[in-house]
């Protein structure tokens, strides 16, 4: 019996239609990464299962979810689940590199863990990552490249920000004790999703006392456009005024940017993994299409320098871009670029060999050509390339060859006419779709 | 103490210069496939193992350098070791693929392998196949498509070609016994590299008897240009007959597609893989800096049809390029192509916020911008800029923003000029280094 084909749970084939639109994702999103001087960087796939598990690397949670393997040579080993502790390791292991550092990589990940809706266990993940820039032109930099990305992608997006200083300043200010800051940060987080009342209870729950969780979900009552003025005339914490002097400057530079209109502070963000250190943001679509952030990023100044432990100090920004979400936005907006396998499609009726002269000479001028290669009959040929969605056939017989010539039928009409092969390579080349 | 970093063995990271250069490469080729109509596709790496060593997949030898995995539900998993066994699988599992289908897939491949020079343990592989046509015309079109490639991307090569029909044949008429037909032609393969009495010796140790390794030997003797006119001559064995006209008939069509400086009858070339069925061939570098070659491919008939084993037939031509090998082959003879990380560095003096706007419009202009951000000193960035090789550095100071102008510095002559922003976005734009 045959072996039984299947893929395993959690990966897909892209068949050719999704690829090419895939592929027309990642290219635009490099060449927005290449216009800000963002460089591609490849690691490998099969990484030390030390390495990726070494103390700051990814978390205990993470490595719930690593596959892990051993080779011939009993090494152990486990395949990469994100491309920043790679990132690190390059860093750490080529003291050449001049600083700043500006790297992207789009690669695959793959992770061990549930599979639900839009979360698979082998996916590509399109990273971009500064690191050796302590200021927030670093923030500005890769935020204006975000609203450029999404731009030029065809999806109105908000881009929502907040810093991590201030939120860990406001849960100082409410009382509540410095080591449960990360926990409740991330209780806030979940306000759109479960209300007021039950992130008051969780945070409660945690130990913070029910009167330190209320006054700080007061400030966050406050509508984001006045709680920094607010504040400002206030007698308030170390931490939260450095939170709220990055923001406000953090304002001024999206202004001279020209992203005010795609940006839009929000103190309630405050992105799930706990190595951000101060400005966040998250990307969503405009029109709500797909409720959860499609790109997201931010600041993480302690994560390499604590991974290398070296004694120097690598302060760094870095933002993710979700290939599947973002063609499924495209997907969802009916905004999939299609593209037909071909700009022209060749029928050769008995001129097999003399037609490949004319297919060499179209392709060098760049049109992309399909040559019939089953000796189907006509109809059933055009009925192809009809299906297929190729906007022209070109149609060669004994008498067309003969005067040097060929049928050119399009197909949108139907209409046929004979042209020479140069008129016909002119035609064509004028005609080519670009993509 | 700190985790050592280091990468396991036979896996690399490739940095910005080098990856630049790869990716290009790999565009190149996406390029050309494209033109040839062949559409993208891409499979997971990580796949279940009963489908990698199901029969006729790999073989038992490429069993031996899988490697191997458990996921948390016990699954029997795999890493991927070549794209043929995905594409065949995706030609089972979606029936509704027209055919013939014509795919491309740039992808990891790995292999728990002995390494050595040339010879990776996770590496790409850029796969071209299309399956459903059973005349030469697919040959004819990969072997042009190969051509093409290499031409693009800056490579005199020479592609050798044969038919393992008339090696099989030729064996035949020697008086060798059938079953001894495949490890006699993996043999002659080795002519160039063991010379012809070491391969009479491995024949005739084989079991096949001296005599009749002599003959095969023979034929082997007369000139490639004239052996096909001296069987021609000749009463023959069937099978001979059949790769001798379909030697003739590939001949004709590259002649009709131009093909005829580079493509070579090679009668001695065999190709490793048992795959193979008719038309076999490999690209070499003409200059021979790489001995080994360079990209390969052929016909294999009966692989995915004995794969699926669902009674139908799938004809199948393929070939391969090897990425490492073409990026060394382009580095050797000192074609690499090398693009600096930016075609401006804009610095900034006292002017950081004022600037964003300067840099996001040259951006929008298509003008690769990177931003001095660590406010070094001018010298100090200067250096920095001529380092990395970028062309020209464009400087803002108060005086400057004053009269919204800019100095640009030419690199290379050191020359500095002050322009409006205007005339600075002009000239950049047309200034920008194409790719």
């Amino acid at each position: 019996m045959a072996t039984m084909l299947r893929n395993v749970k959690g990966t897909s084939d892209f068949l050719p239609e999704e690829q090419t639109a895939r592929r027309a994702i990642a290219r635009t999103l490099e060449e927005v990464f290449e216009r800000y001087g963002y460089q591609p960087l490849e690691t490998p796939v099969v990484c030390y299962y030390d390495v990726l598990a070494a103390k700051y690397a990814g978390g205990a949670e993470i490595l719930k979810e690593v596959y892990r393997l051993t080779d011939q040579g009993r090494r152990e080993l486990a395949l990469r689940y994100d491309l920043t502790v790679p990132f690190a390791r390059v860093v750490g292991m080529n003291p050449q590199l001049k600083m700043p550092f500006k790297r992207y990589e789009i690669g695959k990940v793959f992770r061990d863990g549930p599979v639900k809706a839009g979360r698979s266990r082998e996916f590509v993940q399109c990273d971009v990552d500064v690191v050796g820039v302590g200021t927030l032109l670093a923030e500005v930099e890769l935020l204006s490249l975000a609203a450029d990305a999404f731009d030029r992608l065809g999806l109105p997006v908000r881009i929502d920000y907040n810093n991590r200083k201030l939120l860990a300043g406001l849960t100082q200010a409410a009382g509540l004790p410095g080591e449960l800051a990360g926990e409740v940060i991330l209780s806030l987080d979940k306000i759109a999703k479960i209300g007021r009342a039950a992130v008051a209870d969780e945070i409660a729950g945690k130990g913070a006392g029910r009167e330190s969780a209320e006054k700080l979900l007061e400030y966050l009552d406050i509508p984001p456009g006045e709680l920094l003025g607010q504040l400002e005339r206030k007698q308030v914490n170390d931490l939260l005024r450095e939170g709220m002097t990055e923001l406000r400057a953090l304002e001024s530079y999206l202004a001279a940017a020209g992203l005010e209109g795609v940006t839009q502070f929000s103190p309630w963000l405050a992105r799930g993994l706990e190595i951000y250190t101060g400005t966040v943001w998250e990307v969503f679509l405009s029109d709500g299409t797909i409720s959860s952030s499609i790109g997201a990023g931010g600041r993480y100044d302690k994560i390499i320098g604590a991974f290398l432990d070296n004694g120097a100090e690598y302060p760094a920004v870095g933002m993710s871009f979700g290939l599947d979400v973002i063609h499924e936005a495209l997907r969802l907006g009916g905004k999939m670029p299609f593209r037909p396998p071909a700009d022209v499609y060749i029928i050769p009726l008995g001129t097999e060999r003399e037609i490949l002269g004319l297919a060499s000479r179209l392709r060098a001028s760049g049109v992309r050509v399909e040559l019939e290669m089953t000796g189907r009959k006509l109809r059933k040929a055009l009925d192809y390339v009809n299906k297929a969605g190729v906007p022209y056939a070109v149609i060669v017989g004994p008498d067309e060859l003969g005067r040097r010539t060929a049928k050119l039928r399009d197909m949108a009409g139907g209409r046929e006419e004979e042209l020479t092969w140069d008129e016909l390579a002119a035609r064509l080349r004028a005609a080519r779709g670009e993509f």
